[in-house]
């Protein structure tokens, strides 16, 4: 098949503009190469010096002409139809590119006013660039107009996607990287087209920049056939137009036609004159250009240009090689900078007035600094929908089903500002948010049939792509834009994005540190369906570790949140959404369980993030003898269960119930903002007494979470990846968090409860063989342990 | 584009084949069902009774009967050309379908002779699925003939793909789900085709099951237009066939058509007979068959077959719904169960006669044990690469190169064995392993062009493909049929698989348990390029985190390593490479950095895991002031500096220094089986002097693993999120692992260190801001912390 002819008759660029456009590509080019090399002597206004060149030569080319060539084109075509358009620079290393141009068109002096336009100025962009104290290799948080940093690869397209949704005038321009192609993530965003609408999204145009390489193998899409690639992009469900050569002259040509093309569809299916019904195709563009187009032929007799050996350096300037100061020289005098900056070093007019100006800069686009556009969500009253809890435990409630209500809410009362959205892995009706379809849909712009479940061409939710990744990614793109939204997976599953978490939370860190750029809301995962509730799925399904992932990362960044019922999950969810610039990690679970807290206790209790249960303990004298401290809502009713037993049987125990929401608060004040003072920390979990801690996950993460606090009689139960198909309460026990064990953990040990808490040991081994006994017979949990009711003391 | 067409005149089935194909495939429906619901009553001899129903009914229909058609066929074509080949089953819930048919075949039955081939062992088969104690509802390790469990998706392709290599005569039929498909790694994997060669690897078929819903979502694929989904798959390199439809018998003749032609072209290419030059255009299978086809069409007036409600249970059948009894009993008796199965329950011998026999039974294959085929690797010598190192200190040397000439030999060594493998994102030169490119080459089946390097149709390594998801499950699927490999990866991206490791971890775990699976070959990380060689790179490419999340999995299962040097790297991979069912973690740098231990201290460090450098400490009265501890090459390099400063400037302070090679070493003897006794730990740590610990990773990470040691004065220095791009030093002096500030750290703790202490302190503190002075201004790091040696003392 072949691709599509664009019209030659169209003469979109005169000889003039060909000239001007080029001239402009040689400027970025020779900031480029400046940026890699130079110290000093920006101009080269006398003959290069070995001192001109940094000391250590560290960046990349390969990728970087090729985007400097996008850009001038994307300037055009912003300026002919005045678009809102911003640029995504997937492939690893553009940054040479991307800080170039948003030089050349003032957006980094803008921001940066040390960085002048001229000569100063560009000595000051040239040193600063991979230079201690400086920016890095990549398109990263301190490039103004980037949302996205190049760095980990494969995440560019769903990051265009996600700030494409719900900004119809938008377009972003999305340079993906033939090697990034290979990844997984990246591979499975082309099929993001199958949820964009035409009308209330923004459009995303992706430029696949064929430049053959990766670091030092081919690529697979610039070795398949041209046919096999075209039908690639159109089974994709693309329309792909071809710019493929080397002669900069002919490629200006044929670059200016396919963005012309491109842009004039995407306005033609936006405004519905395509003519098309149904899915649309939306255009794409392929370039393929050499890989370090207009660098050195070749270094010391081996090919460089359109080889992989352009990937980084291509030219190694030190001491040992004073013949490649001159070979650097001539290359950096091929752009004839003397015809592209005056005497001061500022760029010529006549190629100044190529760039747009203002906000309409790519690197001035005020949705690539998110947080400008950022409003407060309205927020229903999350109380409305507390579960009416009269004493503790005595009503049943499926937390994430009565969160979901409140979603449900939230999204209604957001609907005409179009800035807020769901997104999952087709999980948020298995995770019990159902109660969302109330009032919206799933966007959906593939073919429907009869037995469909909510789809519409438009909706909040965005949970019909089976993939983490893209969830990850369109959500992030969202807020990067300055919009909210909420991440609901299986607590397992999330570990697919781990990664992708990781590279978000670099880059809050880092823009929390720009004062330039504005905080965007937090990324909110509530992860449902979590490890303790996986029995009929088993074992794969069990993974609580995204937690101690998170908590690795800067403690101005995460929060992780554990609510043991509905009343406290709505009000920590409340907290999230209006909270900015975080990951919030929340596990709730969707099953039935005992409700503990009133709303006004659950506020409370959430405000502290830890507290004392009073009315399940008995230390009223304020002197237990052991403290039993739970966190997650299926730890926390089997330690009240073994409270209850240890109650009844051992009435003289005085024991102290600990319940814990925000697991910051175990840290300490230095090491986390929500961490407890140590004065604190004693007093509720007490200076020596044992504490028996029964914890969703990993034991391990409370263990090093109070490492350094005093009282070292820590017992905590959790997660230890034992159990996989077996009943609810068998689970438990498999990993030891169920009442009956942790009764024992407190006789074993408590020496001073003697024969009557041996007496009850006993008891307790027997009523645990009794119960595998019943579960292997009759696949259910014994009627006594699914029935079983707090009585408030 | 038209799907190819299957040539019609061509017979393959009679009327009769048809006919006991679809017998058999009724039997492995009826199978399915009674595995989902069946207490009691297998051949339902007897009206069915609500006790008969399991009390708690769990299990997936929707994808099942399309995997009993597809396995029916498969045994057709195995029989016809004995066939080498198994199946490998990607939808998430395949469970009831491929036990019931490796059931039908007698492969369950042979390895769990307890379940047996009558009544008797139906009643059992069905009992145990999805039951406490039981097995779980996807293709888990229990089921023999799978080395791929459903669970988390997106990985059978490259599974199949890493079976395949080097086993020229299997097929792997790989059964896609199109929820499955839309997954990242699953959405790349498709390209594996360009790596696969025809003459020396095996084959793959994927067959694609179109059966249009997720959860409660439509898939993507079922959604787009036919010639897009053709296109979509020309496009990835494959020959689409397509069988669509749902009536029975004529899917049986379609299918059957187009397995053969599959199975015939794959024979072609095979054979060099296809007449293609070139990459070859291997076949696929497009089945599109309704969701929980044969399943009732509606239950409570709801549609369901061929609808999302058929994912799980579609008949809920408890007592709340009696009438649902009868429902069940008329779709199991539409299978005619009595004109399957003999009086005894013995599959009929005219439908027996279908499946193949012995070893050719899919669940009989040996590829799907894979430890029953593995060998030894022949070992060549590491010794023969020791680095000489004289003094400590005396010399440099870069980790992973000497390590790559170690690799360069074994790829050498086994060669003709087919079964050692390199696999890598594009990484392998990078990380200084480049030596083995002397002996073997990159396995490339696309095209080539003139300045490409190492690229062969057939070579050991497998680096071409910027996919991290692809490296991790080409290298499992090699590793669980039996063959040996090693993946490197940059430290901060193998993150990237965090999930997928996950995985192979539990897989590991629950094979361990069971007596009739072997065990394989390790699963070996080589992380190099690690956080502390990122200085060009910056904070993208920081992450140490890995070895945080390993370590919660099976004690059993996971190893961590940390050499210091060349020769102790040498030693541990060689020590990996010959291990067993275990996961190894190997961190290792390329940088040039001091050598410490000469081979035989090397392989007496390694064997031990942990040790006192004697030759650094002087503390030789047993006596140490502070204990000084480092695992990772970077941060022992900065403590023994910190040591020599101390020793330089305060002589008289008594240290002992500790490396630490085998992370495991420090948890407790009772967590770990390399973990040391207490009495070990505290004649190495002491049980009260200050430890000062130099560590790679995140700090947190020795305080969990060390928490129950009885030794609290321990201070750990780590990886703690700062730093992007500048120096070596620098970075380390961000996150205060340099020598300074650890000098610092012992001072801050030993006030008996007075005035002097304080002296050098001060001194220490006028460095740092002089370093920071000169890194800024000369952008590399002051010459006398580059040239610093060590000094034996």
């Amino acid at each position: 098949m072949e691709a599509e002819i664009i019209d030659n008759d169209l003469e979109i660029l005169s000889p003039e503009m060909v000239r001007k456009m080029n001239a402009y590509w040689r400027a970025a080019n020779y900031l480029s190469v400046g940026q890699i090399y130079l110290y000093d002597n920006p101009l080269l206004k006398e003959p290069l010096k070995l001192d001109h060149v940094k000391p250590l030569v560290v960046g990349h080319w390969g990728t970087t002409p090729g985007q400097n060539f996008i850009y001038v084109h994307l300037n055009r075509i912003i300026k002919k139809y005045d678009l809102d358009m911003f640029y995504i620079s997937g492939p690893g290393h553009g940054g040479p590119a991307i800080v170039g141009n948003v030089y050349l068109e003032g957006s980094w002096s803008d921001i940066y006013p040390n960085v002048t336009q001229d000569e100063a100025g560009l000595k000051k962009l040239f040193k600063q660039f991979s230079f201690p104290g400086g920016i890095s290799s990549h398109v990263a948080p301190t490039t103004p107009g980037s949302i996205h940093e190049g760095g980990e690869l494969g995440y560019s397209l769903s990051h265009a996607f996600g700030a494409a949704f719900d900004n119809p005038g938008l377009i972003v321009a999305c340079v993906v990287g033939d090697g990034e192609a290979e990844t997984g993530p990246l591979a499975t965003a082309w099929h993001s087209n199958k949820f964009l609408n035409p009308v209330t999204d923004g459009a995303v145009l992706p430029i696949l920049h064929l430049n053959g390489y990766k670091i030092s193998n081919p690529t697979i899409l610039a070795r398949i056939e041209h046919e096999e690639l075209d039908q690639f992009y159109r089974g994709c469900g693309w329309t792909p137009y071809f710019v493929e050569g080397d002669d900069p002259e002919t490629m200006h040509i044929l670059m200016a036609e396919a963005v012309e093309k491109a842009v004039v569809e995407i306005l033609e299916i936006q405004s519905g004159s395509s003519g098309t019904t149904g899915r649309p195709r939306w255009p794409m563009i392929i370039l393929r250009s050499p890989k370090g187009w207009t660098g050195p032929k070749e270094v010391d007799g081996v090919p460089n240009e359109g080889t992989f050996n352009s990937h980084q350096v291509p030219i190694l300037v030190d001491a040992d090689h004073p013949q490649h100061v001159q070979q650097l020289e001539n290359w950096m005098r091929s752009y004839k900078p003397e015809e592209l900056f005056d005497e001061n070093g500022a760029l010529l007019a006549e190629l100044k007035e190529l760039a747009p100006t203002g906000d309409r800069r790519m690197g001035s686009n005020p949705h690539t600094n998110g947080g400008m556009l950022l409003h407060n969500l309205h927020m229903p009253d999350f109380r409305n929908h507390a579960v009416d809890v009269v004493v503790p435990g005595g009503i049943m409630g499926q937390d994430t089903m009565v969160l979901g209500n409140f979603i449900r809410d939230i999204t209604k009362a957001n609907q005409s500002e179009h800035n807020f959205r769901v997104f999952g892995p087709d999980e948020t009706i298995s995770n019990l948010l159902g109660a969302v379809f109330e009032v919206t849909n799933r966007q959906w712009e593939a073919r429907q049939e009869t037995n469909d479940q909510f789809l519409a061409p438009r909706g909040e939710v965005l949970d019909s792509m089976l993939s983490e990744h893209q969830c990850q990614g369109w959500l992030e793109g969202y807020l990067l834009t300055g919009r909210h939204g909420i991440f609901n997976s299986y607590e397992a599953f999330i570990r697919i994005v781990d990664s992708m978490f990781s590279q978000h939370a670099k880059w809050l860190k880092v823009t929390s540190e720009l004062p330039w750029r504005r905080d965007i809301a937090s990324l909110n995962y509530l992860l449902a369906s979590h490890v303790w509730q996986q029995d009929h799925n088993g074992f794969t399904h069990q993974d609580p570790g995204f937690m101690d992932h998170v908590i690795n990362k800067k403690a101005d960044i995460v929060r992780v949140y554990l609510p043991p019922d509905a009343n406290c999950l709505l009000s920590i969810m409340d907290h999230c959404l209006r909270s900015r610039h975080y990951v919030n990690v929340v596990v709730a679970g969707k099953h039935a369980l005992p409700q503990w807290l009133d709303m006004q206790s659950a506020i409370i209790h959430c405000t502290e993030g830890i507290g004392i249960w009073q009315w399940a303990s008995n230390d009223q004298d304020g002197k237990p003898d052991v403290v039993m401290a739970c966190a997650g809502d299926t730890p926390t009713l089997e330690l009240l269960a073994a409270v209850s037993i240890l109650r009844e049987h051992l009435p003289e125990l005085k024991i102290r119930v600990v319940n814990v929401v925000d697991l910051m608060k175990l840290q300490s004040e230095s090491e986390h903002p929500h961490g407890m003072s140590d004065l604190d920390y004693d007093s509720i979990f007490t200076k020596n007494k044992h504490i028996i801690f029964n914890f969703h996950g990993y034991p391990w993460l409370i263990h090093r979470l109070t490492y350094r606090r005093a009282n070292r009689n820590l017992h905590v139960r959790g997660y230890k990846e034992e159990g996989t198909i077996t009943t609810p309460f068998d689970l438990r026990v498999q990993n030891e968090i169920d009442r009956f064990n942790l009764v024992i953990d407190v006789i074993d040990r408590l020496p001073e409860l003697g024969s009557k808490g041996a007496y009850l040991k006993q008891q307790l081994k027997d009523k645990l063989i009794e119960h595998k006994i019943y579960v292997n017979q009759h696949g259910k949990d014994m009627p006594e342990i699914l029935n079983w009711k707090w009585i408030a003391g």
